[in-house]
């Protein structure tokens, strides 16, 4: 079966049976947009609530949940409003707008053109003759512009108050930093997640819910003391890594590098250690809840790759059908984002960082002569005094040049002996200093890694002659885990069925319930949804109280007692036990 | 304590402890926005699991979850673009833009100004000379208009494909509804839920969290045939109703009617048994969650109140803050949405319902005598023929007059005889019929009930002579099962404390440790949050092994073993046993 062909078939069975299905068909549908079926709203919410155990939970992480509509401001501090653009171009003649590095990629061998100029974009239509996906029409010649994919709109009435759709949910965890200090009671490291809805109003989106614009993300914003906080690698030391690193991808023939997370670090292949400690989690991570290893790797961005906030970054990228997908990335966004919004919103977002005793420590500070200053100076005196000061933190050489200091104010000039200023070096007592936090974002796309759940859980085989599709999801990423079914709906099968349902909904499992059509295509139905048990009563049920439990990657059936069966089943979705140990 | 002295201190506490902060405040706050710090987001979030398991998974509903963005076409259906509207007043003076119906009812004796035209708004004006609440500005003369409250924006590039934010999640289940009524095998009836953002650009908002123009709704949309499906009222019957009934508010002296479900359909007070159900339930339910049943009702809608796709409507109000706020909605939407879609789509959206055994019914025919037609009107006869087609399914009885039918097309009229139209009524058998279901739908507003639940827990009481705050949260709301402490950071006890709270954690708990502080301010800050318990562990833990527990709403202390300390407080959570029966 070729990747093409599992694609087709997913996207099939994904409408077939509520997984996933593009939005308003009926109104010819709307690109970009996908709606969760029953069943795929339960395996995403699945997928969610154990990225929450893991990264919130067991870490000791709070979570936070901030609004997806915000100012301008925002995104004026972050450099959204500037950067987070794609090229696109207009076609001369049926005015359909495309991604004008796509069209390079699509055309030519060459890759990753969304790292080059406009220019060059614009050499390269005219060198390849490249041409509208469209209508065909010929696009030398034709402008390459810039185009911001935040989704915009107004809040409140007229256009006085610009808002937009939140590219990513990090910016509403950055805004309120101050609160989470608080709440930390100023202590580093702590982390602050968020899984909630991010959009990116795409030129063309393609390769259907793989590239959206609208999509859930799950991220982690770890605020660290970068010279004082490590993370605890020992936890993942041994974790065997799968790395593509920038150099290797720079060599002409570079290769996969695979190595734990202890030697990655010793050997510096991964620079910062919250990044590696974050691999090593999110590996474990991902085979937990059914991501293919042979089908994953972690890729380091290229220097012309990096977003505009990132020193450095790692991808977990997944296989699916036949290309690599960026699943989540691991940032290194350093204090680029708290520096920003102090700098636009005046705020101070540093954390006092208590010296465990006081220090002493030299500090240069200036004490003018009013008395000349004043008359010397009039109404211009008090800001030549601020400028002194600046000056004697910044530049605290110059007050022993011993000359007369020249200080420009605007258009104005003014001349101040250094004896008339009252410079000195003091000694201070302090008992620590502010320092502003350095941010490592793993930061999650919860849809992609949904659909790579179900691309590598997909599979086909032959049970007694007969084909048949099963989604081999993990018990607890599965939407139902456990059908019940009564072999025929007849006899009192029916009823004591429902019974055994209704107990088995009220222990809290994902349950469902089919009477209708041949016991083997029931089967069949649970198969393709990935419903790992199924529970079925016949008539020896009505006689000495057993019902079979059939497991799905096996098909075999073992009869249990049925006031076991809600011990047992919790037993298998939980994987304290195996079915072959019943 | 007065209603106002509590929101006050409610909004000092949300801040200080992280239930819920005005969004974007250091760049001078969003109107309108709020984000849920660490403890509201798991206090929202519990609530939307506690619904989830009652009015998804116990009611045997499913779950879908659609994009927050969305075409025009799905507005200009629903209804929305036309008639989601506020009245809208500009200052002449200031230029600031207010709702025109509240400064009527903010300044007169007047309610519920919201119903008038905006003529009498106009009116009103004049007559109670009614000023720009920002600038004090005469408005008289001012024009009021409408302003549609849906945020909109731009989906891809350009401004060819217009669309908005949704107003309600259940746009996202109507448009599909194909697809559910698939997955249901087309069997009546079945309910779909969504639990989701939805916005409201409000014009001004106000009244903090409770007129937010960003906020989760959890919304169930049940499908009914209303000839056929009905409620299991059986479950519900005896449930007590507080009910304000339309009949009641138009009285002079209206009353409060305490009564039961059965009661209540019996006696015609709600008209609709589906609607009865669903309020018992969730009568049910606000009490499960918290909501003190002295402060809370339900309310009909007025006639003038109705949405424009409800035929009826009761709300669930809450007494917060010295007034009535709608949580919930509980609305008979009846065919108009499907309805609507279908003719907008041109898609169908009827059930085929079976009838148990084939029947025979009549059916009014035509087969014209195209010798006639043909030679006669030319090019117009295919048109005539679908005419006469259309006249003999909807008004059969014009062919009985033996007159010449006159049949008008677009400015064309024609004259047909009946003998040449082949009219008869002819005798079918059908195996069923096509029908529209009907929708009753319960809308939940999440963080009105969020704030209603905070709302109704705060209390403050004395302890030992020291008053304390304490939110009188239910275990599993409150945002910490369980809090650690070590009686004192020393001697091993924090060691101790540590491994007991790590253990908590794993065993699923959502845990706090706290070390910092004297014991007694450990313990007010988590009543504070609302905690239902706190261990300790002292000096005689090392000894003995036992450790106390403390219970929040007595402050009393048992000491128990350490050994059995999850089992303890997993029983204390769900209330399998009380504080009392250590």
């Amino acid at each position: 079966m070729t990747e093409q062909e599992v694609q087709r078939k997913l996207s099939e069975l994904a409408k077939r049976r509520g997984f996933f299905v593009p939005s308003n068909e009926v109104y010819g549908g709307t690109a970009g947009f996908y709606t969760f079926g029953p069943r795929g709203s339960t395996v995403k919410r699945n997928i969610e609530d154990i990225w929450r155990d893991r990264f919130k939970l067991k870490e000791g992480n709070e979570e936070i949940e901030a609004p997806t509509v915000m100012p301008e401001d925002v995104f004026e501090a972050s450099g959204h409003l500037e950067t987070f653009d794609d090229m696109i171009v207009k076609c001369p003649e049926c005015e359909t707008s495309s991604r004008a590095d796509h069209i390079v990629e699509d055309n030519t061998g060459i890759e990753e053109a969304e790292s080059f100029s406009k220019d060059r974009i614009e050499e390269l239509f005219e060198e390849h003759e490249l041409k509208c996906p469209e209508c065909g029409a010929e696009l030398a010649g034709e402008k390459v512009d810039d185009f911001n994919l935040m989704f915009s709109t107004n809040i409140g009435p007229g256009d006085s108050s610009p808002g937009y759709l939140r590219p990513e949910t990090a910016q509403g965890i950055f805004v309120e930093f101050n609160r989470w200090k608080q709440y930390a009671r100023n202590k580093l490291p702590f982390g602050v997640t968020q899984i909630g809805k991010a959009y990116r109003n795409e030129i063309s989106p393609r390769n259907q819910i793989v590239r959206v614009r609208e999509l859930t993300q799950a991220e982690l914003e770890m605020f660290i003391d970068p010279l004082e906080n490590e993370p605890d690698l020992e936890k993942v030391e041994d974790v065997e890594l799968t790395l593509y690193s920038r150099d290797e991808q720079n060599k002409e023939e570079g290769e996969i590098i695979e190595t734990t997370v202890a030697e990655a670090v010793e050997e510096e292949i991964i620079e910062s250690k919250w990044i590696a400690y974050y691999l090593g989690l999110a590996k474990r991570w991902y085979q937990r809840i059914g991501v293919d290893m042979d089908r994953f790797r972690y890729r380091q961005h290229l220097e012309d790759e990096l977003s505009h906030y990132a020193s450095d970054c790692w991808d977990a990228e997944s296989e699916v059908d036949g290309d690599w997908i960026e699943i989540t990335g691991f940032g290194y966004r350093g204090c680029y984002d708290l520096k920003k919004h102090q700098e636009h919103s005046g705020e101070d977002f540093t954390i006092f960082k208590e010296y465990d005793e006081p220090r002493t420590e030299k500090k240069a500070v200036v004490d003018p002569d009013m008395g000349w200053l004043g008359p010397k100076y009039g109404d211009h005196a008090s800001e030549i005094v601020e400028e002194l000061e600046r000056m004697a933190s910044n530049q605290p050489e110059v007050f022993n040049e011993k000359a007369d200091l020249r200080i420009k104010i605007g258009d104005k000039k003014f001349t101040v002996p250094v004896d008339k200023t009252g410079f000195e070096i003091k000694e201070v007592e302090k008992n620590g200093k502010r320092i502003l936090p350095e941010i490592v974002e793993p930061s999650f796309g919860v849809d992609r890694i949904f659909y790579t759940v179900l691309a590598h859980s997909y599979d086909e085989d032959e049970i007694d002659g007969e084909e048949r599709t099963v989604m081999r999801l993990e018990p607890d990423v599965a939407p139902v885990e456990v059908a019940v079914f009564p072999l025929m709906d007849k006899d009192g099968l029916g009823e004591r069925a429902e019974e055994i349902h209704k107990n088995l909904r009220e222990a809290g499992f994902s349950t469902t319930y089919d009477n209708s059509g041949a016991i083997g295509r029931r089967y069949r139905r649970q198969d393709e949804v990935g419903t790992p048990y199924c529970v079925t009563v016949d008539h020896q049920t009505l006689e000495d109280g057993t019902l079979t439990v059939r497991d799905r990657d096996s098909t075999e059936q073992k009869r249990i007692n049925q006031d076991r069966v809600d011990k047992v089943i919790a037993q298998l979705v939980t994987g304290e036990r195996g079915f072959e140990d019943l």
